[in-house]
This record gives C-alpha cells, sequence and structure tokens, in this order.
C-alpha cells in the first residue's frame, strides 16, 4: 500500500492482530508507519509478539518504546530479550527462539508422553524434542515420530539422535540458514560453548533469512539495496542506486579514455567506431556467462586446485572456439557490408583475443573472491564487464592501427 | 570429480549404498557415469531406491533397466511407480511420495497411538499424519505435535486440520514447491479431483525443485543451460551457450548499424565515438536497476494498475534524477577534458533522454512479460540492454548532430 493508506489501513486493524502485521511488515513498510502512527500505540500489541519477534523489530523501534515493551514481559522473558538483542543480527543468537522442550534423557517415553500431553498444545514447529542431561547439557534430540512408536518402558537417551547439526549463538546465522536448506531441517538445537541448551532454530525463520539474502545478492548485482521497496520515496532511490552508478560511470570513464587513444585511427577508419561496440559487448556476454557457471559450482562445494585448472582449460579453450566462431560470423557479415576482408580478419581477432581474456578473467575473479572468503557473486559481474570493455576496445582498435593503417 | 575418476569411484562404492549415490548425482554426472559402467549392475541397487527416486531417474536410464527395476517391485508399487511416471517432470504427479500414513477420522487418539506404535518407525518427513474417510476421500491433517497432547479418547477428526494447502497430482510442481517455500510446510497431502488422498509432497523434494528452478533462472539469464557442469565437454559447453551469443551478436549489430548512420558526424567529430559507449553503458545499468526492483516485487505478489502507475511515475523521476545529476558529472568531466561545454550539454540531454528511456522500459518489459504469464526475470535484461544501447547510441549521435555540427 502507499504510504497514506498504510496508515488508515493500520487505524482500522483489529488490536489483537496489529503485533502480527507490523511484525510481517517489510523494514520500510515499517519505517513509514512508525513515522504516521503514535509509537505508544505500538506497545501493548508487539509484546504479544513472541521473543524472537519482538528482538528482530526492536532495532527500528523509538528506545521507549522498547523500554515499555520489556516492563510487559517477565523476568526471564526479559533476561531472553537482552540476550537476543545483545548479538548482531548476522549471528545466530539473534533469532534463537526459547520455546524449545527439553527433556532429561533418564525419563522413560512414558513419563515424556504423560508430561507432553499436559502441555495441551506443543510450541510451533515442534518436530523435536531436545534431551539435557541434569546440569542443562544438551545430549541429543528426539523426533516426535520417533517418540509415538517408542516402547513406553524404554529410556529417551536410548532413543535420541545425537548426530544433527548444532549451532552456537556467535555462529554465523547465514551459514545455519544454509543448513536448514541443506539438510531440510524443521528445527535444531542451540547449544553454547560450555555444551548447554540455549534455545532452537526453527525452519520459519532460518527460510525467512535465505530468502532475504538472496534477494539482497541480486539486488546488489544492480546496486539496489533491499531496503528500498517500490513506493520508497524518489530521492531515497537516487540515493540507494546511485555507488553503482558512480561505479560504472568511472569504468565507463577508462573505457573511453582507451578509445580516445586511437582517435586518430577512427578519423581515418571511421566504421571502427561502429565496430568496437560488439567486440566488447560480446566479450562481456562471454565473461559473465564463465562467471554465472563457476558461482553456481561454488556455491555448492570448494574447488580444489585441480578443479581450478581443468576450469581454466576448459573455459579458455570455449572462449577460444567461440572467439572463432562468432568472430567468423561477424568478419563474414562486414565482408558483405563493407566488402573489407582485412576488416574481417581484425574483428576476427580481436573477438577472439577478447573472448580468450574474458575466459581467463571469467575465472579468476569468482575464485579469487571465494579464495578471499567474499561473495563470489557480488560485483564480479561490473568487474568482468570493465575489463571486456576497456580491453576489447584496446584490443580491436590496436590491432586495426596496426595492421589496417 | 572428472569423468574417468567418477567411474573409478563408482566402483569402489559399496553396493549398498550405490542406489542412493547414483540418486544423488546430478544429470550429467549421471549421464557419464551410465556411458561408462554396465547397465545392468545399476538395477538392483535403483530398486532399493524409493519410488519418487527411482521416477526421477528413470527418464535416464536405458528401457530395459527401467523394464528390470519394475520387475523387482511388487504389483502395488510398480503400479505407483507407472502413475508418477505418467506425469510431466514439471507437475506434482511426477514428484509424489506414497510413504504417507493415512488414518480414518472415526479413530480415536488411543487407538492411533496404538496403531503407530506398531509400525516401529514413520516413515521420514512424517510431522502429520492424514486423516480420511471410509472410502479414501482426504479429510484433513493431525500433526504429530497435536496427537501427542491429546485426550485418549477423542477422535481424530475433532483434533484434525482442514485449513491446510493441498495439491493435484496434475498441478504444476513449482508451485508446489513455493507454496512449501512460503508456508513452512513439512509434508501435505496430493488429493485427486475426487477428493481422494493420492499420496504426500514432502519437503526435500520441494526444496530441491525450487533450488534447481532458482538455478536455471539464473543462468538462463546468460544463456547458460543448467545441464552444463564443470566437467562438461567443451563441444557441449559451446552448443549449450551459442544462442544467447547469437541474440546478443544480434542487437550488438543493430546498434553497430545505428552508429553507422552517423559516420559523417563521428569524423567531423571524433570524440563521439570515444563519448558514446558511456551513454548507453550507463542507460543499460539504470534499466537493469529498474527491471531489478520491479522483477522482485513481482515475485512478492501481482501488481495492481494503480501500482503499475505509480512505478512508473517514480522510475520515471529516478531517470529523469539520476540523467541529470549522472550526465551533470559527465559534463564537468568533458568540460575539464576538452574545454567544450556544448558537448557537456548534449550529453547531458542525451544521458537524460536515454535514462528516461532506460526507466519507461525497465518498468515496461518485466509488467509485459509478467501479464502474458512469463518469467519476468527472464531475457528482460537482454532486452533493457538492446534498447538502452541503440537508443543511447541514436540520441547521443543524433543530438549531437543537430546541435554540434
Amino acid at each position: 500500500l502507499p504510504k497514506d493508506a498504510r496508515t488508515l489501513a493500520w487505524d482500522q486493524l483489529d488490536e489483537s492482530i496489529r503485533g502480527e502485521v507490523f511484525f510481517a511488515l517489510n523494514n520500510p513498510a515499517r519505517k513509514t508507519l512508525l513515522e504516521g502512527v503514535d509509537a505508544d500505540s505500538l506497545i501493548a500489541p508487539l509484546a504479544e509478539l513472541e521473543l524472537n519477534e519482538i528482538a528482530i523489530i526492536a532495532p527500528q523501534l523509538p528506545d521507549n518504546v522498547v523500554k515499555s515493551i520489556e516492563e510487559k514481559l517477565d523476568v526471564r522473558e526479559r533476561e531472553q530479550l537482552q540476550s537476543v538483542l545483545s548479538y548482531d543480527d548476522s549471528q545466530v543468537g539473534s533469532v534463537i527462539d526459547f520455546d524449545q522442550i527439553a527433556l532429561r534423557g533418564d525419563v522413560t517415553v512414558a513419563v515424556a508422553l504423560r508430561y507432553l500431553r499436559r502441555l495441551k498444545d506443543l510450541p510451533d514447529h515442534t518436530d523435536k524434542i531436545f534431551i539435557v542431561d541434569h546440569s542443562g547439557k544438551w545430549l541429543g534430540v528426539l523426533r516426535l515420530r520417533t517418540l509415538i512408536t517408542a516402547k513406553p518402558d524404554k529410556k529417551l537417551s536410548e532413543l535420541m539422535d545425537t548426530d544433527v547439526p548444532t549451532f552456537k549463538p556467535q555462529d554465523p546465522a547465514l551459514d545455519a540458514a544454509q543448513a536448514f536448506d541443506r539438510y531440510d531441517l524443521f528445527s535444531a538445537p542451540v547449544v553454547d560453548d560450555n555444551g548447554r541448551l540455549v534455545g532452537r532454530l526453527t525452519v520459519d525463520e532460518m527460510l525467512d533469512l535465505l530468502r532475504k539474502y538472496e534477494e539482497q545478492t541480486q539486488l546488489a548485482e544492480v546496486g539496489v539495496k533491499s531496503e528500498e521497496d517500490i513506493f520508497a520515496p524518489v530521492t531515497r532511490s537516487i540515493k540507494n542506486r546511485s555507488p553503482w552508478l558512480a561505479i560504472n560511470l568511472v569504468t565507463a570513464l577508462i573505457a573511453s579514455q582507451v578509445i580516445g587513444l586511437f582517435e586518430d585511427s577512427i578519423e581515418q577508419l571511421v566504421v571502427l567506431a561502429a565496430l568496437m561496440p560488439i567486440v566488447a559487448g560480446m566479450g562481456g556476454n562471454v565473461g559473465n556467462q564463465s562467471i554465472t557457471m563457476i558461482v553456481r559450482e561454488l556455491s555448492n562445494r570448494a574447488l580444489t586446485k585441480s578443479d581450478i585448472a581443468i576450469l581454466y582449460s576448459k573455459e579458455l579453450k570455449v572462449g577460444l572456439f567461440n572467439g572463432l566462431i562468432w568472430g567468423g560470423v561477424l568478419g563474414l557479415v562486414i565482408i558483405l557490408l563493407y566488402q573489407n576482408p582485412p576488416l574481417a580478419v581484425v574483428i576476427l581477432g580481436a573477438m577472439t583475443i577478447n573472448f580468450l581474456s574474458a575466459a581467463f578473467f571469467g575465472v579468476t575473479i569468482p575464485v579469487i573472491r571465494a579464495k578471499l572468503g567474499r561473495d563470489p557473486a557480488l560485483g564480479s559481474s561490473v568487474m568482468i564487464t570493465a575489463i571486456t570493455d576497456s580491453g576489447g576496445f584496446f584490443i580491436f582498435l590496436g590491432l586495426a592501427t596496426i595492421f589496417l593503417l
């Protein structure tokens, strides 16, 4: 909804669902809403949310609202909220859920089932319960489906699974989210450095996190930040998208200076100006194809040295043959259009060399970024385009200057 | 692993895990393996897999191997396999799992628990059981966590959830996968046109499907098909990547012909050749930013007419101001480099017009593709680049010809 309609809709919401609605909004929508409504009216609805939900939106709320919400919680909840808030957004600790069910390993199935039945309802996303020892140390997990089929006199510790992924509060949340995705987890234990069970992670938060991350990566590749939604004010959008345009202006200016080196050649043979963007642009395409292949491969596994050697050899061969094929096709078109066979040979050579350079850097850039622990997808496209543009202009105009003039 | 190492590794695998390993491989890896090993040796290991796993790999196997596998199944399994095989890859029917647990709604909790305990172990991904009537019609689902906390004398039909997503065998599998992602489903019922429970979908297959789809989309955007892995032969890679390079060659040739129209102008003022790629390239960036924003928005929800009007107005404003800002910056650089204020004014005008065109088509292309029921992400980038390249050259060289010569 546009901004004014948002406040209007908010006013008509039933108090009981306002908390959940506020939580379900995205950051920019919450921001505009906070500007439009009385912050105090948020306290009661938001205090009804789950702790980790409150923690997620707390950084956006005015300090006094967070304080008032904390006052509505009991001591234990307040401590948990403060613990969650003490972690950075990117850490597992910031998305912990404290609604786990933990039972001691020496309890029998019959006792456990009786205990659970007394709870009337189990928390959302409970597919397993956590088994701890007398001191609260995590021992393993017990799936509900195992519990249901188990003999009543068995001890939980005999039935539990110990070979499952666990996470620490200080672990990167994104790693945990990727593990949820890879192993189809529904919930998983969070264990502190002393082995004590702190809480759990649940699939809803984890998949949200993963989705947000993937969206951010996609947007970041064209220099848009995910905070921008389509109703964001024009000024915010301009600011948001500016750094990327600035980078691109710089790389384009460099390419333009490369062309400037050959002004004399272009003056003598002006068709060079018409053909040079083809060599540059096609090189960019070839480079981006290599990068995309390798980024996909890197997202699935780490590449060994021998993998990388195979990759270079393969991509360079593909670049060479593609250069010969498409340079040849373009050469034929040029002979038809301009009846200039030497020009056709120069473009064939320039295309092939630029494709080889595109293949080389198309492997090198993402591999190096991955080695440095950076996201190999991010920025690789801008870099390869800068190289194939400036490089393509230089190679084509250089060869033309040497052989045609 | 490279191809020859694959066969070697395969030979050393224990028979009991060969089926699962074969299933876990990706298509191209299975293909090379099939070329290297005796197909008959696959029959026994593959017959051990789950039905929907067999169904997924069956299309790749030689017909006689599939026949031999079918002979190892019992009558019911054979029927189920044939049913799964009768559906297209893209349909829910092709990924159905028949390991669901279904109970009648008039059964009590105590009876249900006794029955489940006799099964010893529940199938993987059982977070709920399915409730049916005496004729096998689907009535609802009962979560294990509800069953565990329920009073023993309650009937299952009093406890079940009916307001849950269900799928039909002929539904698009991708829609189901997106529902799994959106609603954090772990398993969901598949119901036929007569309301009978056919089987279930499980999170593992669904998230795999979603991941594969997202990967395909990313690769397709640069014209790479997901069948290609990094060890694919060079010839396959060249064929695979060719159509996209062909399209790009055509659009680049068109842009080059646009430049050709202005050869006289370039001959008179050769700096135009150096500056024209900046106008074209920056326009492409602006267009891709708009497209990426809108594709993200379209992936979350359908846009109403008023949304689209707001979008046009916003993106055009952003385009206008960005054009004035970056055209202005570039103009200053030109005055510094070439001491040519009229050229600076022309580039300011060309940049602004090209940015406006980029913003207009950046909204129009994905919106129209979505209206036509096509993936708005796919091909949008190639189209906008073609427009901003040819358009950018035309606008800049056209304005220069009118005002500078």
